[in-house]
């Protein structure tokens, strides 16, 4: 039996880009498994030695772990490297072609992806939060006009964890509604809806896929029959074609893929956070 | 006057690790001003075409912009590198010596981070914000059972975007209880919190900047005096110190760093979604 591969994301902050990168680059090799660990916050030398101990009792039968890092500081940067391991370090390769580009030396400062550096930022996140909690499930139409973006579509076709994310990521503003059975008979665009056609985009899924997610909620209902779902979710796309709603479909999508798309799509800006 | 410099975030999927790996390294040149613009899902030949067309466009007074790219497919790389820019290219280099490490091709596939691979992981996502939803604020205390982890704090002190984002980033259900005045000034654990006691965390905050963020809900109320708040923390942090419960003071952290701070502190392993 071969044991999976040891994958270490090290970070000085919260190891969320080392994630990222990390997953990115071992998702590309699907017949090799990995058991991945973050080690975030490894900020002082302390630490730094202590994760080169975890990494190095890793190694067994000579192979050697993985390592992505996002360390920062020169120091913890060179205790990471003396490990028995396969280094990707994304700062080594890209901060000197980036000094040398910008003339200018870099802080060589850890922590500052996913700081708070920016106070004004961190408030309309929070706000777009709780914007985002306020207006679900067509609660609150009035707030309507400070949406960004109003997503519409059947029950559990992904609406709500969608519009936090796109709250928690890019601090938009994004309500939901949900097109009933009732709206969807009338083949009509809910009227509460209307004063607002330029911000609403619509999400469709394939029905088998809905009745999957409404069993889980609501096992062997009405509301989770497969008949049910087929005949809400065609009278939602109905609704879409009359009024030329823009929409994707999120059978396969994950939920950062449905929000970047709605972005792409409604020409959306990503603010940076 | 020095025009912001620009810089392109370049992916064939979502780009957000593109731009995780790009603010990552420009926050590094804090005196230097950027112009950031995501430009995902580039996963045609045209698509690509048009990118260089638009990033070029961009070359002004013979500043090149910065192209952070986490392109997969070597077609399209290849266009993007015609780009008069300096290009941070993530897979070029990591790729071949992870292959030469894992002695095996890697896919080359496109939109594999963030994509819906793992189905089971997908559901337990959702699921988890549900479980934010509904045990949001004390609701629901027989959820309790069930949570990985229950923040509890004074009202505004950031549990319900930390809960949220626990939820979609690492698909932990995550509860949240307000300790109110009337908790605090008995200086005791509330008694429906007490069966959990090892999965609660406690966030605290400066009085000033809890007054900050209070005051733009409810301007000058008594909510939001420096008194009422400076009062509130004071009985929570006694809590906190009184029932030895882990806590941290989330006044200067953003929302990434208080959600990988609570992970790390109480032990929970990081789920890879």
């Amino acid at each position: 039996m071969i044991k999976p591969r040891k994958a270490f994301f090290v970070s000085d902050g919260t190891g969320i880009t080392a994630e990222n990168i990390g997953r990115s680059l071992l998702t590309q090799f699907p017949s090799i498994e990995f058991d991945e660990l973050s080690l975030p916050y490894v900020d002082t030398v302390e630490k730094a030695e202590r994760a080169v101990a975890m990494i190095n009792a890793s190694v067994s039968d000579d192979v050697r772990p993985i390592i992505v890092s996002t360390i920062i500081d020169d120091q913890i940067r060179e205790i990471i490297a003396t490990a028995n391991a396969l280094l990707l370090d994304s700062f080594d390769k890209f901060l000197q072609p980036l000094e040398l580009e910008l003339h200018e030396t870099s802080k060589h400062q850890i922590g500052q992806t996913h700081n708070i550096a920016n106070e004004k930022n961190y408030h309309s996140r929070i706000d777009a939060v709780h914007f985002a909690l306020e207006n679900d499930d067509g609660a609150l139409l009035k707030n309507y006009q400070h949406a960004d973006v109003i997503l519409v579509g059947v029950s559990r076709c992904g609406k709500t964890p969608t519009c936090l994310y796109l709250a928690l990521q890019y601090g938009l503003r994004a309500a939901n509604y949900p097109i009933t059975e009732d709206d969807g008979d009338a083949m009509k665009l809910p009227d509460s809806l209307q004063p607002y056609r330029s911000k609403i985009f619509g999400l469709s899924i394939s029905p088998q896929r809905l009745a999957t997610i409404r069993h889980e909620r609501r096992p062997n209902s009405r509301y989770a029959s497969l008949r049910q779902c087929a005949d809400e979710v065609r009278h939602v796309e109905a609704i879409f074609r009359r009024y030329k709603i823009p929409c994707i479909n999120t059978t396969d999508y994950s939920i950062e893929e449905i929000s970047t798309r709605i972005l792409a799509k409604m020409g959306i800006k990503r603010k940076m956070l």
